[in-house]
């Protein structure tokens, strides 16, 4: 059995994978709320200069793919993978990015997660030796999520208080081995997860059974101990699904609740805003992980978390044959350590 | 610089990372075509048990996955991780597949590239020690992929000469670390390219010139031999984009006309099935190299293989707002050695 895996699901990385740079594009709105001071561009229209929104999107996660090369000096060339996707079919905003940034490319898609799974798949290629710099990111854009998953915006829609508002926003990582900053010491890959929900406006509700899981699983495989966290952050399971996660958590013996965020609940002010349960999206995770919790970490005020980005992989498609939603969670542990 | 990486593109695989079992399933029409004995199963019915075609996909990958487990002696629970995707919006099938095996899941993206993009995922994993055994595989379903990306089946809609057929199969590997069999040796990732080709019925023109990238770079960055392969096969560029191919590159002084197949001139008799340039879909190249080019390794009557699986990463979103088509190519080299 290979020396590098714990327990059942973890993966300890031993060469020290270090997440050189990192850059957020948001949008207007995630512009406006409490994290703002964090973000390297908020963009001041949904189009960001382009004729559609999924151009747009596309625009969000070239530009903070080029930032975060930009940032620590490299160069787009020097780049071995790109490893990236998003919510929308056939990843048009990453597939079109990709092709700007002329990189290798591994498209991927864990829906809400896909920001920790590229940095799950980058850590390891990293710490294997097989590149050494790898862009990881993803985007997710309210426009292009609305009219792919639910309705055309111009009905006006009301939600439900249980729904969540998929952030506009894109966030990026540079990685390289062995390098100056915070490194990626852990990786827990999650299994997928369907407990029976079919409420696609209940997301939260739907994706906390498999953070939960995923969770539970690196604190058993690892023995660590939830209160040496900094932080632990889930992605976007919004107020609701954190009052999940916590609960069925502690009643499992984990007890998290000191340490605990989710970014669907940071990135936006809930009431102010007007989002019900909080922030949800790829870009959720990926612009808070890349903003403010990068910068936490560089400023040595965090040391070490947690970021469990958790993707619901249901689809209209699945819904409409009356399906219940899978989920998935993936979990990754970043700290401060010589 | 790592040791690992050749030149500018490709990865030599240094801990035989071992292909030890294979598993493909495949639709009626697939069943009748020149390489029916060596398909596992073949369904007699596009439905196969199931109430949709999504689901019937699903199933398809579900079981070539537990049939690859189940030939080799392993059990499910021994995989560390699956790696797989498919075309279907949000990965439908595949998703879906996962959350029945229950084993850590990482969803990718790669149109048709998908089979050699997992391959080349699972392989570096399993190199580097991160898992004892890796599960990947994908599918693809005429009647899915009809639905989504073009017109429903029951307008009986004619095609031009240039498109190809879905194949209706799924194909699965399962790789460990330094067994015995066949092993995966080098990986080409490739870069997402685009030539200007907009015709979603002609993808064998349009993904021609990302095989032509990936091809060419693995023999420059090797210096290897063409004719030191006994079998050179593209995922599904069809009759058109093979001979495209095979042109380009003898102009850049790659001759491979002597070991070059495609995936999707071999799968069906393209006059007598009517499939015009021939088949295509992420089940192709997986069907063909799960069946046909794997028992074919096995036997020793090809010692040296390289899949070229292709992808058209156009989404029916992208061209309603007429953009040309993105497409990738990813290649890896198989090896019988000791």
């Amino acid at each position: 059995m290979s020396s590098k895996r714990i327990g059942s699901r973890t993966v300890r990385l031993e060469n020290k994978p270090t997440i050189i740079s990192a850059a957020a594009v948001v949008g207007p709105k995630e512009g406006e709320g409490p994290l703002k001071e964090y973000f390297d561009i908020i963009i001041d229209n949904d189009l960001y200069g382009e004729k559609s929104w999924e151009f747009a999107e596309s625009k969000m996660v070239e530009t903070a793919m080029r930032k975060a090369v930009d940032k620590c000096g490299k160069k787009l060339e020097d780049v071995n993978y790109l490893i990236g996707g998003d919510l929308i079919n056939q990843l048009l905003p990453s597939s079109f990015a990709a092709r700007e940034l002329s990189i290798p490319f591994f498209g991927i898609y864990g829906a809400c997660s896909t920001m920790a799974e590229g940095m799950c798949l980058s850590s390891m290629l990293i710490d294997g030796g097989f590149a050494d710099l790898i862009l990881s990111g993803t985007s997710s854009h309210y426009c292009t999520a609305e009219r792919q998953f639910r309705y055309p915006l111009e009905l006006g829609n009301q939600k439900p208080m249980t729904a969540q508002w998929t952030v506009t926003g894109a966030g990026s990582v540079l990685i390289a081995p062995n390098a100056k900053g915070p490194r990626i010491k852990y990786i827990t890959v999650g299994k997928v997860i369907d407990k029976g929900i079919s409420d696609g406006n209940n997301m939260g509700a739907a994706m906390a059974p498999a953070a939960i899981d995923t969770i539970y699983a690196y604190f058993n495989d690892t023995k660590d101990d939830p209160n040496s966290f900094d932080l632990i952050a889930t992605g976007d399971l919004g107020k609701l699904g954190k009052q999940i996660t916590e609960d069925f958590l502690n009643k499992k013996g984990i007890d998290i609740s000191d340490v605990y965020t989710d970014c669907g609940v940071e990135i936006f002010d809930l009431e102010a805003q007007d989002v019900h349960c909080g922030g949800s999206g790829c870009g959720c995770s990926a612009s808070v992980f890349a903003g403010y919790i990068y910068k936490k970490l560089l400023k040595k005020e965090f040391n070490k978390v947690m970021l469990v980005s958790t993707g619901a992989l249901l689809s209209p498609t699945s819904t409409l044959q009356k399906q219940t939603i899978p989920c998935v969670a993936h979990a990754i542990v970043i700290v401060n350590e010589e």
